[in-house]
Protein backbone atom coordinates (compact mmCIF):
# COMPACT_ATOMS: atom_id res chain seq x y z
CA UNK A 1 0.00 0.00 0.00
CA UNK A 2 1.58 3.24 -1.14
CA UNK A 3 2.23 5.67 1.61
CA UNK A 4 -0.09 8.67 3.21
CA UNK A 5 1.60 11.92 2.29
CA UNK A 6 2.03 14.14 4.73
CA UNK A 7 0.69 17.34 4.06
CA UNK A 8 3.38 20.64 4.42
CA UNK A 9 1.13 23.61 3.03
CA UNK A 10 -1.88 22.05 5.29
CA UNK A 11 -0.29 21.90 8.45
CA UNK A 12 2.01 25.66 7.75
CA UNK A 13 -1.51 27.07 7.42
CA UNK A 14 -2.90 25.80 10.68
CA UNK A 15 0.13 27.27 12.14
CA UNK A 16 -0.09 30.65 10.20
CA UNK A 17 -3.80 30.64 11.20
CA UNK A 18 -2.47 30.39 15.39
CA UNK A 19 0.25 32.95 14.57
CA UNK A 20 -2.43 35.49 13.54
CA UNK A 21 -4.60 34.85 16.58
CA UNK A 22 -1.33 35.52 18.52
CA UNK A 23 -0.14 38.58 16.75
CA UNK A 24 -4.08 40.04 17.24
CA UNK A 25 -3.50 39.80 20.76
CA UNK A 26 -0.33 41.23 20.72
CA UNK A 27 -1.58 44.16 19.24
CA UNK A 28 -4.69 44.49 21.52
CA UNK A 29 -2.00 43.84 24.68
CA UNK A 30 0.29 45.93 23.77
CA UNK A 31 0.32 48.04 20.55
CA UNK A 32 2.82 46.22 19.04
CA UNK A 33 3.04 45.18 15.31
CA UNK A 34 5.57 41.90 15.12
CA UNK A 35 8.63 43.00 12.45
CA UNK A 36 11.08 41.03 10.68
CA UNK A 37 13.94 42.44 9.06
CA UNK A 38 15.32 40.19 6.41
CA UNK A 39 18.88 40.70 4.91
CA UNK A 40 19.78 39.69 1.17
CA UNK A 41 23.18 39.81 -0.27
CA UNK A 42 23.81 39.47 -3.96
CA UNK A 43 21.37 37.77 -5.99
CA UNK A 44 21.37 33.87 -5.67
CA UNK A 45 18.26 33.57 -7.78
CA UNK A 46 17.01 30.45 -4.97
CA UNK A 47 17.65 32.91 -2.20
CA UNK A 48 15.68 36.07 -3.91
CA UNK A 49 12.75 33.62 -4.15
CA UNK A 50 12.80 32.38 -0.47
CA UNK A 51 12.75 36.07 0.13
CA UNK A 52 9.82 37.45 -1.47
CA UNK A 53 8.05 34.35 -0.17
CA UNK A 54 8.85 35.58 3.22
CA UNK A 55 7.72 38.91 2.59
CA UNK A 56 4.40 37.81 1.11
CA UNK A 57 3.66 35.59 4.03
CA UNK A 58 4.34 38.66 6.27
CA UNK A 59 1.35 40.65 4.85
CA UNK A 60 -0.59 38.29 4.38
CA UNK A 61 -0.80 37.56 8.42
CA UNK A 62 -0.41 40.97 9.31
CA UNK A 63 3.00 41.78 10.14
CA UNK A 64 5.70 44.53 9.95
CA UNK A 65 8.88 43.34 7.49
CA UNK A 66 11.51 45.02 5.82
CA UNK A 67 14.34 43.71 3.16
CA UNK A 68 18.29 45.21 3.24
CA UNK A 69 19.46 44.27 -0.26
CA UNK A 70 23.35 44.42 -0.63
CA UNK A 71 25.22 44.00 -3.39
CA UNK A 72 27.72 40.50 -3.90
CA UNK A 73 30.47 42.61 -3.27
CA UNK A 74 29.29 43.92 0.05
CA UNK A 75 32.62 43.99 2.74
CA UNK A 76 32.30 41.73 5.84
CA UNK A 77 32.19 45.02 7.95
CA UNK A 78 29.39 46.32 5.98
CA UNK A 79 26.82 43.75 6.93
CA UNK A 80 28.04 43.69 10.23
CA UNK A 81 26.95 47.50 10.63
CA UNK A 82 23.51 46.63 8.90
CA UNK A 83 23.04 44.07 11.18
CA UNK A 84 23.88 46.25 14.03
CA UNK A 85 21.69 48.47 12.81
CA UNK A 86 19.00 46.49 12.57
CA UNK A 87 19.60 45.20 16.06
CA UNK A 88 18.89 48.77 17.70
CA UNK A 89 15.51 49.23 15.38
CA UNK A 90 12.79 48.93 17.86
CA UNK A 91 10.05 47.86 15.15
CA UNK A 92 12.63 45.26 14.14
CA UNK A 93 11.64 42.05 16.42
CA UNK A 94 13.39 39.32 14.72
CA UNK A 95 16.60 39.52 11.79
CA UNK A 96 17.02 37.27 9.47
CA UNK A 97 20.42 36.90 7.04
CA UNK A 98 20.16 35.18 3.77
CA UNK A 99 22.56 31.92 3.28
CA UNK A 100 24.45 31.25 1.47
CA UNK A 101 26.78 34.13 2.01
CA UNK A 102 29.58 35.29 -0.42
CA UNK A 103 32.85 34.24 0.28
CA UNK A 104 34.42 37.43 1.64
CA UNK A 105 31.82 37.27 4.36
CA UNK A 106 32.37 34.75 7.27
CA UNK A 107 28.76 32.91 8.42
CA UNK A 108 30.55 32.38 11.58
CA UNK A 109 30.56 36.21 12.13
CA UNK A 110 27.41 37.31 10.64
CA UNK A 111 25.71 34.52 12.64
CA UNK A 112 26.89 35.89 15.83
CA UNK A 113 26.21 39.40 15.23
CA UNK A 114 22.76 38.98 15.01
CA UNK A 115 21.27 40.16 18.80
CA UNK A 116 20.09 36.44 20.24
CA UNK A 117 16.74 38.05 21.34
CA UNK A 118 15.90 39.26 17.54
CA UNK A 119 18.02 35.55 16.42
CA UNK A 120 14.67 34.02 14.62
CA UNK A 121 16.68 32.13 12.93
CA UNK A 122 18.28 30.36 16.02
CA UNK A 123 21.84 30.13 14.34
CA UNK A 124 23.49 32.31 17.08
CA UNK A 125 25.73 30.44 19.64
CA UNK A 126 24.10 31.32 22.46
CA UNK A 127 20.67 30.18 21.03
CA UNK A 128 22.66 26.75 19.83
CA UNK A 129 23.82 25.96 22.76
CA UNK A 130 20.36 26.73 24.64
CA UNK A 131 19.07 24.14 22.63
CA UNK A 132 21.72 21.47 23.41
CA UNK A 133 20.57 22.13 26.63
CA UNK A 134 17.26 21.97 26.51
CA UNK A 135 16.64 25.45 27.69
CA UNK A 136 13.62 26.82 26.26
CA UNK A 137 14.64 30.17 26.35
CA UNK A 138 16.07 30.54 23.06
CA UNK A 139 15.34 30.47 19.79
CA UNK A 140 15.22 26.74 17.27
CA UNK A 141 15.99 27.06 13.59
CA UNK A 142 13.14 27.44 11.41
CA UNK A 143 13.26 23.85 8.89
CA UNK A 144 14.29 21.37 12.14
CA UNK A 145 11.53 23.43 14.09
CA UNK A 146 8.82 22.71 10.99
CA UNK A 147 10.27 18.87 10.62
CA UNK A 148 9.38 18.54 14.43
CA UNK A 149 5.60 20.12 14.28
CA UNK A 150 5.22 18.17 11.10
CA UNK A 151 5.76 14.86 13.04
CA UNK A 152 4.12 16.02 15.91
CA UNK A 153 1.40 17.49 13.96
CA UNK A 154 0.66 14.04 12.16
CA UNK A 155 0.69 11.73 14.93
CA UNK A 156 4.18 10.76 14.30
CA UNK A 157 5.23 8.90 17.88
CA UNK A 158 8.43 10.46 18.61
CA UNK A 159 9.31 8.89 22.17
CA UNK A 160 11.54 5.52 22.09
CA UNK A 161 11.77 5.81 18.20
CA UNK A 162 14.44 5.50 16.57
CA UNK A 163 14.89 8.73 14.30
CA UNK A 164 17.78 8.42 11.67
CA UNK A 165 19.16 12.02 10.62
CA UNK A 166 21.03 11.86 7.02
CA UNK A 167 23.19 15.04 7.35
CA UNK A 168 24.72 17.23 10.25
CA UNK A 169 24.32 20.77 8.93
CA UNK A 170 23.69 23.40 11.22
CA UNK A 171 20.85 24.80 9.90
CA UNK A 172 19.05 21.15 9.68
CA UNK A 173 20.44 17.57 10.45
CA UNK A 174 22.28 19.08 13.88
CA UNK A 175 19.40 21.04 15.59
CA UNK A 176 17.10 18.32 14.65
CA UNK A 177 18.89 15.96 16.10
CA UNK A 178 19.19 17.70 19.33
CA UNK A 179 15.82 18.21 19.13
CA UNK A 180 14.24 15.02 18.93
CA UNK A 181 16.69 13.30 21.78
CA UNK A 182 15.53 16.04 24.45
CA UNK A 183 14.54 14.90 27.35
CA UNK A 184 11.12 16.34 26.76
CA UNK A 185 7.72 15.54 25.14
CA UNK A 186 6.89 14.53 21.80
CA UNK A 187 10.78 13.93 22.07
CA UNK A 188 13.26 11.40 23.46
CA UNK A 189 13.74 9.49 20.45
CA UNK A 190 17.19 7.55 20.44
CA UNK A 191 18.80 9.43 17.19
CA UNK A 192 21.37 8.60 15.01
CA UNK A 193 22.84 11.13 12.74
CA UNK A 194 24.91 9.35 9.74
CA UNK A 195 26.73 12.04 7.15
CA UNK A 196 28.69 11.45 3.83
CA UNK A 197 31.44 9.19 6.00
CA UNK A 198 28.98 7.05 7.62
CA UNK A 199 29.80 3.32 6.82
CA UNK A 200 27.29 0.86 6.25
CA UNK A 201 24.52 3.59 5.61
CA UNK A 202 21.90 1.63 3.80
CA UNK A 203 21.76 -0.65 7.05
CA UNK A 204 21.70 2.10 9.75
CA UNK A 205 18.62 3.86 7.46
CA UNK A 206 16.92 1.05 7.61
CA UNK A 207 16.76 0.66 11.08
CA UNK A 208 15.29 3.65 11.62
CA UNK A 209 11.40 3.97 12.77
CA UNK A 210 11.76 7.64 11.69
CA UNK A 211 14.19 8.69 8.71
CA UNK A 212 14.83 12.36 7.86
CA UNK A 213 17.07 13.48 4.54
CA UNK A 214 18.68 16.16 4.69
CA UNK A 215 22.28 16.15 2.47
CA UNK A 216 21.21 17.97 -0.26
CA UNK A 217 21.85 15.03 -3.02
CA UNK A 218 18.63 14.33 -5.47
CA UNK A 219 17.12 10.98 -4.97
CA UNK A 220 20.01 9.83 -2.71
CA UNK A 221 17.36 7.72 -0.44
CA UNK A 222 16.27 4.91 -2.24
CA UNK A 223 13.50 2.18 -1.36
CA UNK A 224 16.01 -0.60 0.09
CA UNK A 225 17.08 2.21 2.72
CA UNK A 226 13.96 2.49 4.25
CA UNK A 227 12.21 -0.20 5.97
CA UNK A 228 8.14 -1.03 5.55
CA UNK A 229 6.08 1.07 7.52
CA UNK A 230 8.78 4.01 8.22
CA UNK A 231 8.48 7.71 8.20
CA UNK A 232 9.99 9.47 5.76
CA UNK A 233 10.75 13.26 6.07
CA UNK A 234 12.71 14.99 3.08
CA UNK A 235 13.96 18.22 3.46
CA UNK A 236 15.87 18.38 0.07
CA UNK A 237 15.57 21.09 -2.01
CA UNK A 238 17.45 20.48 -5.22
CA UNK A 239 16.94 22.32 -8.42
CA UNK A 240 17.09 19.56 -11.69
CA UNK A 241 17.64 20.89 -15.04
CA UNK A 242 14.08 20.35 -16.75
CA UNK A 243 13.69 21.42 -20.31
CA UNK A 244 9.82 20.55 -20.44
CA UNK A 245 9.26 22.79 -17.62
CA UNK A 246 8.28 26.76 -17.71
CA UNK A 247 11.41 27.59 -15.46
CA UNK A 248 14.08 25.64 -16.96
CA UNK A 249 14.13 23.35 -13.71
CA UNK A 250 12.18 21.24 -11.06
CA UNK A 251 12.48 20.91 -7.27
CA UNK A 252 13.22 17.41 -5.94
CA UNK A 253 13.87 16.30 -3.07
CA UNK A 254 16.59 14.18 -1.42
CA UNK A 255 14.34 10.73 -1.17
CA UNK A 256 13.87 8.89 -4.21
CA UNK A 257 10.07 9.26 -4.01
CA UNK A 258 7.90 6.91 -6.69
CA UNK A 259 10.17 3.98 -5.50
CA UNK A 260 10.02 4.73 -1.32
CA UNK A 261 6.11 6.09 -0.97
CA UNK A 262 5.69 2.55 -1.83
CA UNK A 263 7.17 0.86 1.81
CA UNK A 264 7.08 3.93 3.64
CA UNK A 265 3.53 4.46 5.84
CA UNK A 266 4.11 8.76 5.78
CA UNK A 267 5.91 10.48 3.41
CA UNK A 268 6.37 14.42 2.84
CA UNK A 269 6.31 15.50 -0.86
CA UNK A 270 9.04 18.01 -2.31
CA UNK A 271 7.71 20.77 -2.90
CA UNK A 272 4.66 20.90 -0.43
CA UNK A 273 6.36 19.13 3.03
CA UNK A 274 8.98 20.58 4.52
CA UNK A 275 9.24 23.85 2.59
CA UNK A 276 6.07 25.64 3.41
CA UNK A 277 6.65 24.80 7.33
CA UNK A 278 9.94 26.98 7.49
CA UNK A 279 8.46 29.77 6.54
CA UNK A 280 5.20 29.29 9.06
CA UNK A 281 8.08 29.05 11.74
CA UNK A 282 10.25 31.80 11.08
CA UNK A 283 6.78 33.92 11.46
CA UNK A 284 6.01 31.76 14.78
CA UNK A 285 9.60 32.57 15.49
CA UNK A 286 9.27 36.60 14.95
CA UNK A 287 5.91 36.97 16.99
CA UNK A 288 7.58 35.42 19.57
CA UNK A 289 10.35 37.18 19.73
CA UNK A 290 8.01 40.32 19.45
CA UNK A 291 6.48 39.15 22.65
CA UNK A 292 9.57 38.53 24.63
CA UNK A 293 10.84 42.07 23.84
CA UNK A 294 7.89 43.70 25.05
CA UNK A 295 7.62 41.57 27.98
CA UNK A 296 4.21 40.60 27.60
CA UNK A 297 2.79 36.70 28.19
CA UNK B 1 40.79 -13.35 23.92
CA UNK B 2 39.99 -10.45 26.79
CA UNK B 3 40.38 -7.00 25.84
CA UNK B 4 43.62 -5.01 25.96
CA UNK B 5 43.16 -2.17 29.38
CA UNK B 6 43.41 1.52 28.07
CA UNK B 7 45.31 3.16 30.55
CA UNK B 8 43.50 6.37 31.31
CA UNK B 9 45.95 7.31 34.41
CA UNK B 10 49.03 6.94 32.06
CA UNK B 11 47.88 9.03 29.16
CA UNK B 12 46.55 11.63 31.58
CA UNK B 13 49.80 11.44 33.01
CA UNK B 14 51.11 12.19 28.92
CA UNK B 15 48.95 15.56 28.64
CA UNK B 16 49.67 16.86 31.91
CA UNK B 17 53.49 16.35 30.74
CA UNK B 18 52.47 18.53 27.58
CA UNK B 19 51.01 20.66 30.05
CA UNK B 20 53.33 21.78 32.13
CA UNK B 21 55.97 22.51 29.29
CA UNK B 22 52.68 24.83 27.89
CA UNK B 23 52.96 26.09 31.89
CA UNK B 24 56.53 26.88 31.06
CA UNK B 25 55.65 28.47 27.77
CA UNK B 26 53.57 30.78 29.30
CA UNK B 27 55.41 31.70 32.20
CA UNK B 28 58.34 32.52 29.86
CA UNK B 29 56.81 34.39 27.27
CA UNK B 30 53.92 36.59 29.49
CA UNK B 31 55.20 35.93 32.74
CA UNK B 32 51.81 34.77 33.64
CA UNK B 33 51.15 31.67 35.92
CA UNK B 34 47.43 29.89 34.67
CA UNK B 35 45.01 29.81 37.70
CA UNK B 36 41.95 28.14 38.80
CA UNK B 37 39.43 28.70 40.99
CA UNK B 38 36.74 25.60 41.79
CA UNK B 39 33.68 26.90 43.66
CA UNK B 40 32.19 23.95 46.24
CA UNK B 41 28.67 24.63 47.51
CA UNK B 42 27.85 22.45 50.56
CA UNK B 43 29.75 18.86 51.24
CA UNK B 44 28.77 16.20 49.05
CA UNK B 45 31.53 13.87 49.49
CA UNK B 46 32.14 12.82 46.13
CA UNK B 47 32.42 16.74 45.36
CA UNK B 48 34.80 17.26 48.25
CA UNK B 49 36.76 14.17 47.23
CA UNK B 50 37.42 15.60 43.67
CA UNK B 51 38.02 19.38 44.46
CA UNK B 52 40.79 18.10 46.53
CA UNK B 53 42.07 15.89 43.54
CA UNK B 54 41.95 19.10 41.56
CA UNK B 55 43.67 21.09 43.87
CA UNK B 56 46.71 18.20 44.49
CA UNK B 57 46.92 18.22 40.42
CA UNK B 58 46.80 22.29 40.06
CA UNK B 59 49.64 22.16 42.68
CA UNK B 60 51.87 19.19 40.92
CA UNK B 61 52.11 21.19 37.69
CA UNK B 62 52.82 24.61 39.08
CA UNK B 63 49.24 26.19 38.94
CA UNK B 64 47.90 28.68 40.84
CA UNK B 65 44.74 27.56 42.35
CA UNK B 66 41.86 29.04 44.71
CA UNK B 67 39.00 27.18 46.44
CA UNK B 68 35.82 29.40 47.42
CA UNK B 69 33.63 26.90 49.88
CA UNK B 70 30.30 27.70 50.65
CA UNK B 71 27.79 26.39 52.57
CA UNK B 72 24.66 24.24 51.54
CA UNK B 73 22.24 26.96 52.01
CA UNK B 74 23.91 29.54 50.40
CA UNK B 75 21.19 31.86 48.08
CA UNK B 76 21.64 31.93 44.66
CA UNK B 77 22.25 35.33 44.49
CA UNK B 78 25.66 34.99 46.77
CA UNK B 79 26.74 32.32 44.27
CA UNK B 80 26.30 34.37 41.58
CA UNK B 81 28.01 37.48 43.87
CA UNK B 82 30.73 35.04 44.00
CA UNK B 83 31.35 34.38 40.61
CA UNK B 84 31.08 37.52 39.66
CA UNK B 85 34.09 38.79 41.62
CA UNK B 86 35.75 35.63 40.11
CA UNK B 87 35.23 36.77 36.64
CA UNK B 88 36.71 39.97 37.43
CA UNK B 89 39.73 38.72 39.59
CA UNK B 90 42.98 38.74 37.14
CA UNK B 91 44.76 35.76 38.64
CA UNK B 92 42.01 33.20 37.89
CA UNK B 93 41.94 32.29 33.95
CA UNK B 94 39.41 29.76 34.70
CA UNK B 95 36.41 29.04 36.83
CA UNK B 96 34.91 25.53 38.09
CA UNK B 97 31.89 25.16 39.56
CA UNK B 98 31.23 21.85 40.90
CA UNK B 99 27.88 20.06 40.62
CA UNK B 100 25.58 18.55 41.77
CA UNK B 101 24.30 22.06 43.32
CA UNK B 102 22.21 21.87 45.97
CA UNK B 103 18.30 22.54 45.27
CA UNK B 104 17.39 26.42 45.82
CA UNK B 105 20.43 27.39 43.00
CA UNK B 106 19.58 26.87 39.10
CA UNK B 107 22.45 25.18 37.44
CA UNK B 108 21.40 27.02 34.03
CA UNK B 109 22.03 30.34 36.12
CA UNK B 110 25.73 29.51 37.12
CA UNK B 111 26.31 27.86 34.23
CA UNK B 112 25.60 31.71 32.58
CA UNK B 113 27.03 33.53 34.54
CA UNK B 114 30.71 31.94 34.57
CA UNK B 115 32.60 34.29 31.91
CA UNK B 116 32.64 32.50 28.50
CA UNK B 117 36.31 33.27 28.67
CA UNK B 118 37.16 31.65 31.87
CA UNK B 119 34.19 28.90 31.57
CA UNK B 120 37.00 26.23 31.49
CA UNK B 121 33.98 23.42 32.14
CA UNK B 122 32.14 24.52 28.81
CA UNK B 123 28.88 24.50 30.22
CA UNK B 124 28.01 27.87 29.11
CA UNK B 125 25.33 27.49 26.39
CA UNK B 126 27.84 30.15 24.31
CA UNK B 127 30.57 27.20 24.97
CA UNK B 128 28.27 24.59 24.18
CA UNK B 129 26.87 26.38 21.03
CA UNK B 130 30.50 26.71 19.66
CA UNK B 131 30.91 22.71 20.19
CA UNK B 132 27.64 22.51 18.48
CA UNK B 133 28.58 24.71 15.22
CA UNK B 134 32.40 22.93 15.09
CA UNK B 135 33.54 26.92 16.15
CA UNK B 136 37.03 26.14 17.79
CA UNK B 137 37.22 29.08 19.78
CA UNK B 138 35.14 27.72 22.52
CA UNK B 139 36.04 25.34 25.39
CA UNK B 140 34.84 21.68 25.57
CA UNK B 141 33.99 19.59 28.68
CA UNK B 142 36.40 18.05 30.22
CA UNK B 143 35.20 14.62 30.80
CA UNK B 144 34.04 14.15 26.90
CA UNK B 145 37.45 15.77 25.62
CA UNK B 146 38.96 13.32 27.77
CA UNK B 147 36.78 10.81 26.40
CA UNK B 148 38.04 12.12 23.06
CA UNK B 149 41.95 11.96 23.61
CA UNK B 150 41.40 8.84 24.99
CA UNK B 151 40.20 7.33 21.48
CA UNK B 152 42.24 9.10 19.86
CA UNK B 153 45.59 8.24 21.61
CA UNK B 154 44.61 4.27 21.89
CA UNK B 155 44.91 4.38 17.87
CA UNK B 156 40.92 4.04 17.98
CA UNK B 157 39.93 4.53 14.08
CA UNK B 158 36.85 7.23 14.62
CA UNK B 159 36.10 8.45 11.38
CA UNK B 160 33.10 6.53 10.02
CA UNK B 161 32.42 4.27 12.68
CA UNK B 162 29.57 4.24 14.34
CA UNK B 163 29.33 5.35 17.91
CA UNK B 164 26.70 4.60 20.80
CA UNK B 165 26.70 6.90 23.00
CA UNK B 166 24.50 6.20 26.00
CA UNK B 167 23.35 8.51 27.99
CA UNK B 168 22.60 12.22 26.86
CA UNK B 169 23.43 14.69 29.60
CA UNK B 170 24.86 17.83 29.03
CA UNK B 171 28.12 16.82 30.92
CA UNK B 172 28.87 13.97 29.09
CA UNK B 173 26.51 12.19 26.99
CA UNK B 174 25.27 15.32 24.70
CA UNK B 175 28.70 16.81 24.12
CA UNK B 176 30.49 13.64 22.94
CA UNK B 177 28.04 12.88 20.77
CA UNK B 178 28.70 16.67 18.89
CA UNK B 179 32.55 16.13 19.36
CA UNK B 180 32.13 12.78 17.63
CA UNK B 181 30.23 13.95 14.88
CA UNK B 182 32.40 16.61 13.93
CA UNK B 183 33.11 16.89 10.32
CA UNK B 184 36.55 17.17 11.29
CA UNK B 185 40.28 15.09 12.01
CA UNK B 186 39.38 12.46 14.71
CA UNK B 187 35.60 12.77 14.36
CA UNK B 188 33.20 11.62 11.58
CA UNK B 189 32.00 9.12 13.60
CA UNK B 190 28.11 7.98 12.56
CA UNK B 191 26.64 8.47 16.25
CA UNK B 192 23.61 7.21 17.81
CA UNK B 193 22.45 8.70 21.47
CA UNK B 194 20.31 6.02 23.16
CA UNK B 195 19.15 6.73 27.21
CA UNK B 196 16.31 5.32 29.37
CA UNK B 197 13.83 5.63 27.08
CA UNK B 198 15.52 4.20 24.37
CA UNK B 199 14.07 0.78 22.63
CA UNK B 200 15.65 -2.02 21.15
CA UNK B 201 18.67 -0.55 23.42
CA UNK B 202 20.86 -3.98 23.36
CA UNK B 203 20.54 -4.37 19.52
CA UNK B 204 21.16 -0.70 18.68
CA UNK B 205 24.59 -1.16 21.41
CA UNK B 206 25.87 -4.37 19.47
CA UNK B 207 26.03 -2.33 15.97
CA UNK B 208 28.40 -0.31 18.15
CA UNK B 209 32.03 -0.20 16.72
CA UNK B 210 32.73 2.38 20.17
CA UNK B 211 30.36 2.03 22.78
CA UNK B 212 30.26 4.51 25.50
CA UNK B 213 28.79 4.18 28.90
CA UNK B 214 27.55 7.41 30.42
CA UNK B 215 24.16 6.24 32.00
CA UNK B 216 24.79 6.36 35.85
CA UNK B 217 23.53 2.42 36.21
CA UNK B 218 26.01 0.49 37.80
CA UNK B 219 26.75 -2.81 35.53
CA UNK B 220 24.40 -1.65 32.90
CA UNK B 221 25.94 -3.00 29.90
CA UNK B 222 26.31 -7.00 29.95
CA UNK B 223 28.24 -8.96 27.39
CA UNK B 224 25.46 -9.14 25.22
CA UNK B 225 25.03 -5.64 24.37
CA UNK B 226 28.57 -5.65 22.66
CA UNK B 227 30.03 -6.89 19.78
CA UNK B 228 32.70 -9.31 19.36
CA UNK B 229 35.68 -6.59 19.30
CA UNK B 230 33.95 -3.08 20.24
CA UNK B 231 35.28 -0.68 22.30
CA UNK B 232 34.07 0.42 25.15
CA UNK B 233 34.55 2.97 26.97
CA UNK B 234 32.99 3.42 30.58
CA UNK B 235 32.20 6.76 31.87
CA UNK B 236 29.96 5.95 34.82
CA UNK B 237 31.56 6.32 38.56
CA UNK B 238 29.03 4.33 40.93
CA UNK B 239 29.62 4.15 44.73
CA UNK B 240 28.51 0.40 45.63
CA UNK B 241 28.38 0.07 49.59
CA UNK B 242 31.61 -2.57 50.45
CA UNK B 243 31.75 -3.41 54.34
CA UNK B 244 35.27 -4.80 53.11
CA UNK B 245 36.43 -1.94 51.91
CA UNK B 246 38.38 0.64 54.59
CA UNK B 247 36.07 3.34 52.88
CA UNK B 248 32.69 1.27 53.12
CA UNK B 249 32.38 1.70 49.37
CA UNK B 250 33.98 0.92 46.06
CA UNK B 251 33.71 2.69 42.55
CA UNK B 252 32.58 0.85 39.14
CA UNK B 253 31.65 1.67 36.17
CA UNK B 254 28.50 1.37 33.85
CA UNK B 255 30.11 -1.79 32.53
CA UNK B 256 29.93 -5.25 33.74
CA UNK B 257 33.87 -4.96 33.59
CA UNK B 258 34.32 -8.86 34.07
CA UNK B 259 31.83 -9.92 31.04
CA UNK B 260 32.02 -7.61 28.82
CA UNK B 261 35.79 -7.51 28.70
CA UNK B 262 35.66 -11.01 27.29
CA UNK B 263 34.11 -9.68 24.39
CA UNK B 264 35.67 -5.74 23.88
CA UNK B 265 38.85 -5.25 22.09
CA UNK B 266 39.85 -2.29 24.32
CA UNK B 267 37.95 -1.44 27.51
CA UNK B 268 38.88 1.42 30.29
CA UNK B 269 38.65 0.04 33.91
CA UNK B 270 36.89 2.16 36.51
CA UNK B 271 38.92 3.66 38.15
CA UNK B 272 41.96 4.42 36.46
CA UNK B 273 40.23 5.23 32.83
CA UNK B 274 37.83 7.73 32.49
CA UNK B 275 38.72 9.59 35.76
CA UNK B 276 42.29 10.74 35.56
CA UNK B 277 41.68 12.46 32.13
CA UNK B 278 38.41 14.64 33.20
CA UNK B 279 41.18 16.55 35.71
CA UNK B 280 43.86 16.51 32.69
CA UNK B 281 41.47 18.18 30.31
CA UNK B 282 40.38 20.62 33.30
CA UNK B 283 44.22 21.73 33.45
CA UNK B 284 44.91 21.37 29.73
CA UNK B 285 41.48 23.81 29.05
CA UNK B 286 42.76 25.93 32.37
CA UNK B 287 46.21 27.09 30.75
CA UNK B 288 44.60 27.20 27.44
CA UNK B 289 42.19 30.30 28.77
CA UNK B 290 44.96 31.84 30.60
CA UNK B 291 47.05 32.03 26.77
CA UNK B 292 43.95 33.38 25.37
CA UNK B 293 43.44 35.60 27.83
CA UNK B 294 46.38 36.84 27.59
CA UNK B 295 47.30 37.19 23.48
CA UNK B 296 49.84 34.57 23.83
CA UNK B 297 50.16 32.28 20.35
Amino acid sequence: MPATLIDGKAIAEQINAETIVEIARLKNQCGVTPGLAVVLVGENPASVTYVSMKDKVCARLGMHSERVSLPATTRESELLANINNLNLKQEIHGILVQSPLPPQISEEKVFAAVSPAKDVDGFHPLNVGKLANGDPTGFVPCTPAGVHELLIRSGVRIDGAHVVVLGRSRIVGRPLSLILSQKAAHANATVTVCHSRSRNLAEICRSADVLIAAIGVPGFVKADMVRDGAVVIDVGVNRLEDKTSDKGYRIVGDVDFDAVSQRALLITPVPGGVGPMTIAMLMHNTVRAARMQHGAS
